[in-house]
């Protein structure tokens, strides 16, 4: 049998598109968020799903992806290709159509540079995130604003920052997925309060998630039942032990959690692998 | 429980760092071959297990690692990142360490410049494989230069490439893993022999993976059973029908093949995960 | 730290039972579906989901899960133990709580006894289960008795069954996947009117799920459309080929279905495994 | 293209037989050891693969698979279907041939009958393992009964005995996998030596996996760098937390092991799954 040419090309297209479905691409879209308590704006970048743009009123549920330590909001795009990842979960029907935003918290100088997800001083970021960030993209975009539709996950710093958000807002996101989480640091020495890893290291020691366990009274508990949570890190990250720690104390304290312990490092590979259980949790637990 | 910062810091190593093992990384060496067949050089990256270099006279297994057209020697490790998996699998000791071979055999430029592994008129790219390729790098790097250590896989047009070779060379494989494969392709219109997606599409005609399987006589199967086979597609990927046919080919005149249909479309996430599968399917067929 | 004897006991049971969370456990329960029909009563499986009847008024979801040719309604509980896989998917929310029915359509004593779910000569299967088996039991259960909320799946002959089941009551089911489909046969020679083998044969030779997508007309096709579709055959099975050629016949046609060839052959490993494939496909396709 | 019904049925098996290869099934021998320090016959159930019958004074490697408190010899045959996991990765090729040993170390009647892999006071068990079974069962089959050759795994209790025979007899095991392992246990209060559960729990605290780490000299930890360890429990096992214990304690040490913690409860769905992880992990450790 022989077939054309461009019948061969047209194979190596993706199969809707041969069906002859206009085949609306997904996108990363860079944007950026004004900040008054900064006092300057803060990059962002945003994953639209195919058909975001002609989907009319529709609106889509939310995930906050964060990135790590020495990293900015482009990591996820490029270095853990999130794109091929959420097409693939979305194509496949494993996952909803959804919008991804990856803000940035960091920079590769860090000493002399800002990263970190949480307030430090002079640079309030959880007051951005929640009374700026979120606000402003919620309504630039077509988002479903509310907690049944909204999920934070994140890597290493950004795995400790989603982990603290979720326990100190847990009115705000429907689930919580750390991967090689940050989860508590021991109190740095010395008070070197002009380097920005000092800053950092200590204010992942100051909002400790181990310790927000440690000292929540139940009615924060009870509040804590409200959010699915995944805990997830690599048998040879050298932050394993706080990721079985978190299990452990929140087991104790009568909160559900998935453990996963897979093979692997504190490296991309492993946040690459760690999307296709991430996402497909954060969709199941959306309220459709 | 107090640590120090550089404790933690440590941590965020790999393990067998912090187990005061001196970590040899792996690495991918860029290098050359010189053709007298092409009259110049050319590419290839080369990946160099950990522990190499320390090795002292140890011989290692080869696998050869194919792009795809419009692609470079540089995809497998840039857009591939299959370093990180290599690593991985070597690691925890799913794969054994192994030299991986990724050469030269395309160009973005597809209508000026060679793509293709078949011999074609004024580039024998198949002769330059087998006479000059293998014996130069077999040569220069400490590889166990045999059948039962040597394997070839690769994606799309290198797929078809790789089930091609252990067609046609079954004396040099153990193993062949085609992913996507471009395994065949109806006869090119016209004669424009100026035009290089021309001549590679017309390769891959006279080269087809499915014409040799009905026209080889039983002398050419028998020695087919010598080679382990694994084909691998997506479902959505508009070659699929290709792998699925040579499977079923074979499998009429008594070659047992692996064959997957994975989630999918012709992408390099797909081919990404596609290592997790064929690289342990080469390792394991290596007579150790 | 010493912990007492009966701790560790407490240990070796399910978390949620050590969570202090009264452990409502699933169940099959055994029932029969009385059938005007076929002037007897029809045996079924029916697993309900840990705190079913604690429930209130809460409706279920509803999975039809089909047993193979020389088998009966218990397989799945049995050989297939699909309980085991459906109890941690929930437990973990993978799926959602759901009902899922097993009837019987068969019986070891194939060529004496009565296999297959067509309508055959004394013998209208296809009848008694959309007619009977469906609105007894969605009444006897609390069910969410809609297209929506219904999946079939089954595996060989019931995933034949599932598949023609879908193609022909496509108002009826969500989503439908087919493992190890006998999803056509040829004409069985000979007139054996007597013998129940050749009585099955030709029933699905009679409903052939491939002729079905050849002799579709536009208007079947969009049908069509409203369900989800999944295929599922191993790469060693002797149905292969029937599997690859439904999915090929309906992607012609501008039909979407999943489709995946796992290693594996036409046995219950194949098919326990296909549970943790096929559950999820199903939970995520119900409206929530 | 009308098949015949014989093709149909003869397709209904694995596709080897369809390619004329006489199959030479597996099977599952049950056997016994005649015991002197018991005085009675142990029961053992031995795996032999395909071809063993045929295949002349081949040996092959071997492994002991190793059931849990209240079980016996039969059930990873019976409720572990390890028949089924075994002969698809040896067809697939990802587990070269191997003889699997289970042999019988408990009763359901635990506090009447004897459990346990250990010494125990009037049943050394752990004599029988090494002085009696292991030479009488390596000289009856054929095995390559050495230490590169040979692997340990087991359940729970026996995921108990597989580590602390491999802790204790490194130079015996190329490899260890313990699943769910019963690691520790505290000292049972009371002195009750008729009660065999009080005396199996008494074994699993006098010899406890955890603090034979703890209690190692130098010398004997070099000694366990000759063993792969692989550790592998379920994150809703209540039993979980010795499982981290084991490998973070032999982390301390400089001791390599793989962890896994997957989705799971302590019950034989997560002990079937880990066939999957376990046996090519014993697999890739033989020296071929």
């Amino acid at each position: 049998m022989k077939r054309t040419l461009l019948g061969l090309l047209a194979g190596l297209l993706l199969v809707p598109a041969a069906l002859g479905q206009p085949l609306r691409q997904s996108q990363i879209r860079p944007d950026t968020v004004d900040s008054k308590l900064f006092g300057e704006a803060v990059n962002v970048n945003v994953y639209l799903p195919a058909g975001y743009d002609a989907a009319g009123d529709r609106l889509y549920p939310v995930v906050y992806l964060l990135h790590g330590l020495y990293g900015t909001y482009v990591d996820w795009a490029t270095a853990g290709h999130m794109k091929d990842v959420v097409d693939e979960l979305v194509s496949s029907g494993e996952i909803v159509p959804m919008v991804i935003i990856m803000p940035n918290a960091g920079d590769p100088d860090i000493h002399n540079n800002w990263n970190g997800y949480f307030n430090m001083p002079g640079r309030p970021y959880e007051d951005f995130f929640f009374q700026e960030l979120i606000p402003t993209l919620e309504s630039r975009y077509k988002i479903k604003a509310d907690k049944q539709h909204r999920a934070v996950m994140g890597l290493s710093m950004g795995g400790g920052g989603s982990a603290v958000y979720a326990q100190r807002h847990p009115d705000m996101f429907s689930s919580c997925y750390a991967m090689s989480g940050w989860l508590d640091n021991p109190e740095p020495r010395g008070d070197n309060t002009q380097d920005k890893f000092y800053i950092v290291s200590k204010a992942v020691h100051d909002h400790s998630a181990l310790a927000f366990i440690d000292n929540a009274d139940d009615a924060t508990i009870e509040k804590l039942r409200t959010v699915k949570w995944f805990i997830d890190c690599g048998d040879d990250d050298g932050l394993m032990d706080l990721s079985v720690s978190l299990f452990q104390k929140m087991r104790a304290r009568g909160l559900r959690s998935e453990l996963r312990i897979r093979d692997g490092v504190h490296n991309w590979e492993y946040w690459h692998q760690a999307l296709r259980l991430s996402l497909p949790f954060a969709s199941r637990n959306f309220e459709r």
